[in-house]
């Protein structure tokens, strides 16, 4: 067993033991629905691994584990009813299967949650936990709003994109490992050094998704319906590349493959793949997540620990980068 | 102007200074829209009374009136989604104004919000006032999911019917004496009692609130269509316990009425009032609200404070009873 296997292990150990069974039952019970549902548990796995790198035991990160993996499903609940999207890794969502007015309150439930686990923490270091948490949480907030906001746009930029997915997804994955690193003993800055190294790999990974999303090789593996983003003309990093370097026969097809409603899927999807290798937006896609990559590990470089402790962050960093789904 | 005057001006003057002005603009412009909406700051002045009570200042409370007020407003906004309500206080609710998703953003970065407006207290109470906040935050949860529940059911009885109203309404009022009174420095026993005294003026409220509902005399001071609970067959105190203490010609009309769809309006409010008055559930309404408010006088009885200090504490409360609206 691998120690990012071991720490999966343990919080989903930890999940289980800490399942809701408060009433009404109704409340609780598509938390423990969605919680249970599974996925790669990356944040929680990040806390763990970042505390023990410090202080060579994660037991005492699991209420901090516990507090982002409630906080990201309570995401998850809400952008679910907002992108009135059936499924959740192959599941009915939440609000398909209570109701949306159940699955907005147990959204906020969560959250409010999530703030309970951070409190269970020592109190000398839960004040700064808590600030982290907090503005990690409003920043959250903004990113969605924004990625809602660029549905209607068509003037989108590269670095008003950036900024997005970085809000997005991005500083959850740093605040995780600050929140570890915290627990752990680190000081400040090298809790922040581990910040920057989560929130650069979350950008290089939200960067590799949106390449995934067109270029995927195997629909299966990948999990979602390769060319989702290019059907529903989701602003993407290879969108808004390919639209701004294209020349003006390019530009003109894509435009026009943007605005009718009536075509063929698989057609669709041809054109704008072709279209983004010829542009140049893949290549230039693989060149942003490439630098966010090596951005990450020059954040982890800083961290005065020793090769073998790191090994374990290169091993989180490379499976992300190489991941095919 | 009276002391409560004064806390109200002062609050009032705290939120335009720290009204939001954060990124995206739209998902902050309809937090300081129900914000400013108004109301009767029932409780940032109850924080701020509870402070002053114990520390003749009050301005050290504002951040804990502001973290309550959003909070309220934040659970204004998504009740109002799941209960579809085009107005609130005669102005279009937040999701009738910028659509659904964004009301569920906003609400969620308020709640985010009221725990860093917490967070700015004192180092040494804030964890106190947390642990309070939060246990309060999921009871309202607790209580919104219940109230939802109550709407398919038939079998409603008054003792949960009592804890679903303490848990959406009154907890948060007890909440708002308790800040108060520890930021002013007061014991956690002296704080104990300002919460039992908010939670059972809240129930005396809320009961009041059924009362009014169906007699107000004056449906403009009111602020609320008179009946609109008897229209919509909802299990308030009246009707648990006109169903219970009916004779079975009472029961059988109340019950016919309940399950037609196509009725007179005026008919049908005309009936539940004299129904609530012939089976005598007002009586028994007025009678338990008329118990809380004793027994919220009796928890402040038991504080320690000059009778002085206190007379503003029964204006507030003779002032809730006494309310038309």
């Amino acid at each position: 067993m691998t120690l990012l296997e071991k720490y999966l292990g343990s919080f989903e150990n930890y999940l289980i033991e800490h399942s809701f069974n408060g009433e009404p039952a109704s409340l609780y019970e598509p938390a423990n629905y969605i919680m249970q549902l599974g996925g790669k548990r990356l944040r929680p796995v990040m806390v763990l691994m970042a505390c023990d790198a410090f202080r060579d035991s994660y037991e005492e990160a699991m209420p901090a584990a516990m507090a982002i993996e409630l906080f990201h499903n309570f995401t998850l609940i809400h952008d679910d009813i907002m992108d009135a999207a059936p499924l959740r890794r192959g599941n009915p969502t939440v609000h398909k299967k209570w109701g949306q007015s159940t699955a907005i309150l147990c959204g906020d439930m969560m959250m409010i949650k999530s703030i309970i686990f951070l409190q269970n923490l020592e109190a000398t270091i839960s004040s700064d936990l808590l600030s982290m948490f907090n503005k990690t949480a409003i920043e959250v907030c903004e990113g969605q709003q924004m990625d809602m906001l660029f549905e209607t746009r068509n003037d989108v930029g590269l670095t008003e994109y950036l900024t997005m997915i970085t809000l997005k997804t991005s500083v959850l994955l740093g605040c995780s490992f600050y929140l570890g690193a915290i627990i752990g003993g680190a000081k400040r800055e090298e809790a922040k050094a581990f910040y920057d190294f989560g929130k650069n790999l979350g950008i290089a990974f939200q960067l590799h998704d949106d390449i995934l999303d067109a270029f995927a090789e195997d629909a299966i593996a990948f999990g979602k319906q390769v060319g989702g983003d290019i059907l529903s003309n989701k602003k993407t990093y290879l969108l808004i590349t390919a639209l701004q370097d294209a020349n003006p026969k390019q530009k003109e097809l894509l435009e026009q493959w943007l605005s009718i409603k009536d075509y063929d899927q698989q057609e669709k999807i041809a054109i704008f793949k072709e279209l983004f290798v010829l542009t140049g937006a893949k290549q230039k896609a693989e060149d942003a997540q490439q630098q966010f990559y090596n951005r990450a590990l020059e954040a982890l470089h800083t961290v005065r620990l020793s090769e073998a402790k790191k090994k374990t962050f290169h091993e989180l960093a490379y499976g992300i980068m190489q991941r095919t789904r």
